[in-house]
């Protein structure tokens, strides 16, 4: 068998068959699969039938795909397709025989043939890190980044994350940018080389959502177990909820913003949502970093905390609280001392579910009178990312934690109905 | 009208139909409900029509409930009703108009008519605090209680505790006591002066559950939003996973362990459970208590938090990662370097869902090698207490982070099937 040939690959009970690709190491046999993605099979008790030899010079595709232009087709929206690593913008990495960030935003489009003929696409990466490694500074970075394809004059925008911290990144972006077009967060759960990857649907219905009529900041990933539908989760209320299924992702609250029929192409809006062109665009780049996420939980140091944070003299406190927004009774006056000194300090909860109510208990009424303020149903993470935003923007950053700027925060005065 | 007329209060659209109490403020009415309950109204704008003079003589209920002994009967099992404090065993406080801690177990006894005829009673306060305020003190005079009442015959136990931190309780009692009698957590998400309050219910499921033959620390609430069904949680997969919802408790990953139905007092138990009897009582009411939690997110100021853990010599550290289990790359040396210096580092993750899997990725890679043991699927607050437990009372708590010890990780291979 030779590089070229089409072959049968049988090991350990999973069968792959496509073109068979040079591999980097003697260990590994790489196999381009008929959807595009290349996957590494180990040598050893590998089955290898060859069905068909020198179905595909791989070298002249090589060459040739290096230097790919895809040719501009008006009758396309163009989608500028934004990389900034995770599992979506990466391959195999034989060597370890596990997932390394090594793709950029090209490289996607070439390993994706699905997304050929949908639209036009202007690739560009800013990163290339799995998303535990996200910082702010990146975000600013991805938001000049769609700034730039915006003046370009871009229909939609896709961002390929790493699904850990989408959310943060995806709230980060809806408080940074208003957007006359959709901003469409997407990742994959499952890496390219196995067979229930979500990588292609994924990037495939995140490119009609990014066409659709919508001006939105939201992340695309698979609504359900099945091939069938990507759900449209607004970037402030969206949560990964499951660290490895493919539907992982939730809008917690509420129904998804709307969804995408991966078969139809069918792009339905099944809640309020800005439609295209109804906002303007401006980019608040600014964040302000010194503000922490503070998750109260029984047995916890009292003292030690007060300590450490006494001493950082931090802008912004987002606490997750217990319950309606609660923590110890003598933590109150180390929250009311941190107000006092002017940090802005907001309550959430750790239920996730619900919303922050502190008139019902007495623990809640202190911490109202030592001027915590209330973020409501605002996740906490995304509190932390909008405490960030309003501490660099606005010039009563407390008051804003109350209100909803991006959808963050649902209005409803009575918690229980 | 009087004391101890039967009187309708309509106010702002409520109507409350009940006998006339005395009040401790001018300002409110005071009606005692058909079911037992008592509610506070405000006697502004309060509308009240006298149906009957005369039906209740106050003093005398007084005076007779206050020395009150309910008769022994032999032919109902005991259940020992032991009080924390929270809403549970709390009334309505006249004075502001919102809920603070002030029954003792008696006192729910007599204001639950509905428990009377399902068991003998002995009643014990252990603490009357709300639930944010609990400590691991308390969890260990908690468990202190429980053993009397084993030891003293008795054949089920009942935890009346507040809602915020009842999953931490609960989860601590399991590692804590090896019980051979159900040893039932129950609470109230609405308090006894609203229409919906969920106070009678999910008492009367807990002596119910209680009374079943069953050996295993459980939480007993609404398992829905009706008055239909009360689900039984194992104390260390549940997890409050709503601020208001009288069904806001959930096992996480799984089905609840079973439920009573209201109607027919039928308990039945969906998974594998121990019998009664099956184990034998033991006490390890130990607890090391210098351990943390700390909750990873993008933007948190690592430096800050390097030089924080670093000058507490912490026993134990539980992290709650993203994703599968991850922190920012920097982080991980910090990590390395507790766990050189002795501290016992475990992952857990924020997503809720699924397990840690710290194989896949690079970042996890990294983490396993700086000797950071993963927790699975163990949530990250029944972590902590696992920790704080096994560290006091095993030879390898490092190694017990990765296996079962009270049903708190279910073993299973491959993260993604
Ligand atoms: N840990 C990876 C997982 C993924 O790519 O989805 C990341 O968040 O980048
Ligand atoms: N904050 C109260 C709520 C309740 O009782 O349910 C507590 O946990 O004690």
């Amino acid at each position: 068998m030779n590089p070229g040939d089409r072959v049968r690959v049988d090991r350990a009970g999973v069968t792959n068959e496509g073109v068979l690709m040079p591999s980097s190491t003697p260990e590994h046999l790489v196999v381009k699969l008929d959807g595009g993605y290349n996957v590494g099979i180990d040598r050893a008790d590998a089955e290898v039938d060859v069905l068909e030899t020198g179905v595909y010079d791989v070298e002249e595709a090589q060459s040739e795909s290096s230097t790919s232009e895809i040719a501009f087709d008006d009758d396309l929206p163009t989608v500028s397709l934004i990389s900034t690593g995770g599992t979506i913008a990466s391959t195999v990495d034989y060597r370890t025989g596990a997932v390394t960030a090594q793709f950029d935003a090209e490289d996607v489009l070439r390993a994706v043939p699905d997304l050929a003929g949908r639209a036009n696409y202007r690739g560009r990466v800013v990163a290339n890190i799995l998303s535990e490694n996200m910082t702010p500074d990146v975000w600013r970075d991805l938001a000049e980044a769609i700034e730039d394809e915006i003046e370009a004059g871009t229909d939609g925008i896709v961002v390929m994350h790493g699904t850990d911290t989408m959310q943060f990144t995806a709230a980060a972006m809806s408080f940074v940018v208003d957007t006359p077009v959709p901003v469409v967060f997407t990742g994959s759960q499952r890496s390219a080389d196995r067979p229930s990857s979500d990588n292609v649907m994924n990037a495939v219905c995140a490119v009609e959502a990014a066409t659709a009529d919508c001006a939105e900041v939201m992340v695309c990933m698979h609504g359900s177990e099945s091939d069938d539908v990507c759900a449209l989760h607004r970037g402030t209320r969206v949560r990964k909820n499951h660290t490895s299924r493919r539907d992982a992702f939730e809008t917690v609250g509420a129904n998804p913003l709307g969804e995408v029929d991966y078969e139809s192409e069918k792009v339905t809006f099944r809640r309020d949502h800005a439609e295209r062109g109804a906002t303007e665009f401006s980019l608040a780049p600014n964040l302000n970093e010194n503000v922490d996420l503070l998750k109260f939980t029984p047995g916890m140091d009292l003292d030690a905390y007060a300590e450490f944070l006494r001493g950082r003299d931090l802008d912004g406190l987002v606490v997750e609280g217990t319950g309606l927004g609660h923590v110890h009774t003598d933590f109150v006056p180390v929250l009311e001392e941190l107000v006092e000194s002017g940090t802005v300090v907001a309550m959430t909860t750790q239920c996730i579910e619900g919303r922050v109510c502190d008139r019902v208990y007495d623990t809640g009424r202190d911490l109202l009178d030592a001027g915590v303020v209330e973020a409501g149903d605002t996740l906490p993470g995304t509190a932390k990312v909008k405490l960030m935003w309003a501490l660099a923007n606005l010039a009563d950053p407390a008051e804003a934690m109350e209100r909803s700027l991006a959808g963050e925060l649902t209005q409803r005065s009575v918690p229980w109905e």
